[in-house]
């Protein structure tokens, strides 16, 4: 089996690097308009070769692209034999613009979001097992073949991934909660953050603002293209922020203790 | 000299731990009246003996307790012969405390913050080497005696930490944007996540979260004690997040990774 990676950045120089394990697949050919990009993923042998365009025999294709170039492909690669997927974080944003195209999604297409990543960028940063027990989520529509379902979980089984199906809606709430507001949390605490400030801060600050290094660019898309989801979290977070403010300018003790002491219990569950 | 530890717990613990490398300590003991934490600091050899009365002859003693039983033991050592430092996260609480029941403080004491921590507890997760190349805050207040301040500095200096001595009031200012609001915004994204997402949860959330595992009765605690600073800073993180909702709301997308950008620079600084 031939495997087309498209975009061979982190997440797909990972991929590519994974699926070098996988017996079934002896070839493994990358597409990327970064020429630098283009260049470390062959140099890193990542991929056997770096092509133009799309080769008609592969038969499982990783879209690995930024978010917003996501749907282009998909609507590219429509009719082509082999099986789709990709890693986009915001799954009703690509469903819904390949939908507005072609009124449908192609069968062939089955939408996948692993969830690895990391806050560096580049095929040199590509980890050697960035998938192995981590989550990745379906979110297969009415549209999409079974069998092609069935070939994008053993894809993604055999790059180590705990799989998960849920519907696009649901993922988009999900990842709201879980990703993209602490991203957007983040950002904004260390822009409340005076430069002056930076050498005071401990380890907690260290791993608490990790994810504010992360791409802004990519980063205020997945804001964009998840926006009302976002928002919905936000005024969630708001509620427990002013119950705990409301708590300290009321001097409750008992109600404060009580309220951190449940965000810790459901913390150590992890 | 002797060493003695108040508080042989994770922080207290560690004092002791690395003070076994410093070769003017020949002696440390311990007072701690939690049987469990008293009995492993003593298994584990990080102190030599625990005590019930506080020694006379100590040279150094260190109050590793919570906060709130800081300003007892620094009024009822005020007239001891040996310099006695602290590990208080908020100092105005403590040095106000004091003042109120003294009229001013005790020479002998030396204010003191070592920015390291753990959300662990108990003198079984006594780091090694928790102090080293982490900054120490020194907060002398003009009653504080010179040569006092020179002992505190040479001992910390001796456990490996960088010293940095500024005012009360700025150390409550800077710890509350640094330390504590991001601890109370842990504590509040928590909340606001649901068990069935926990799953979902990805190497930045883990990361992000840690510090709400912290233990919530001490930590509430922290925010009552610096609750001025702490509101002031939580109000001025919540103007940048409210920046980057109206951003997203104005699909201004310039000005959102302008924003965005700023962040990810002054943390990628660190």
């Amino acid at each position: 089996m031939k495997l087309l990676v498209i975009g061979t950045g982190m997440i797909g120089g990972a991929v590519a690097r994974a699926a070098r394990h996988v017996v079934t697949i002896d070839a493994i050919v990358g597409i990327d308009h970064h020429p630098a990009h283009a260049r470390t993923a062959l140099q890193l042998g990542l991929v056997d070769q770096m092509v133009d365009e799309v080769p008609t025999d592969a038969s499982i294709i990783v879209i690995a692209t930024p978010n917003e170039h996501i749907p282009g492909w998909i609507q590219r690669l429509q009719r082509h034999q082999g099986v789709v997927v990709d890693v986009g974080s915001v799954k009703g944003f690509i469903v819904d613009t390949v939908r507005a195209q072609l009124g449908r999604l192609p069968a062939n297409y089955v939408p996948c979001h692993p969830l690895a990543g990391s806050e560096k960028h580049g095929p040199e940063h590509a980890p050697a097992d960035l998938f192995r027990n981590r989550l990745l989520i379906l979110t297969p529509a009415a549209e999409t073949s079974a069998a092609a379902v069935l070939v994008a979980r053993q894809f993604w089984s055999d790059l180590g991934a705990q799989l998960h199906v849920m519907n696009v809606v649901d993922h988009d709430i999900t990842l709201a909660a879980t990703s993209h507001l602490p991203h957007l949390l983040a950002f904004a605490f260390m822009r409340a953050i005076a430069d002056e400030e930076l050498r005071f801060s401990g380890g907690g600050f260290a791993d608490f603002t990790r994810i504010a290094a992360s791409n802004p660019e990519l980063w205020w898309k997945i804001f964009r293209f998840n926006q009302a989801p976002l928002l919905r979290a936000l005024a969630a977070f708001n509620e427990e922020v002013l119950a705990l403010k409301e708590a300290l300018e009321a001097g409750d003790d008992a109600r404060g203790i009580a309220l951190l002491d449940e965000a810790a219990n459901r913390r150590r569950q992890l």
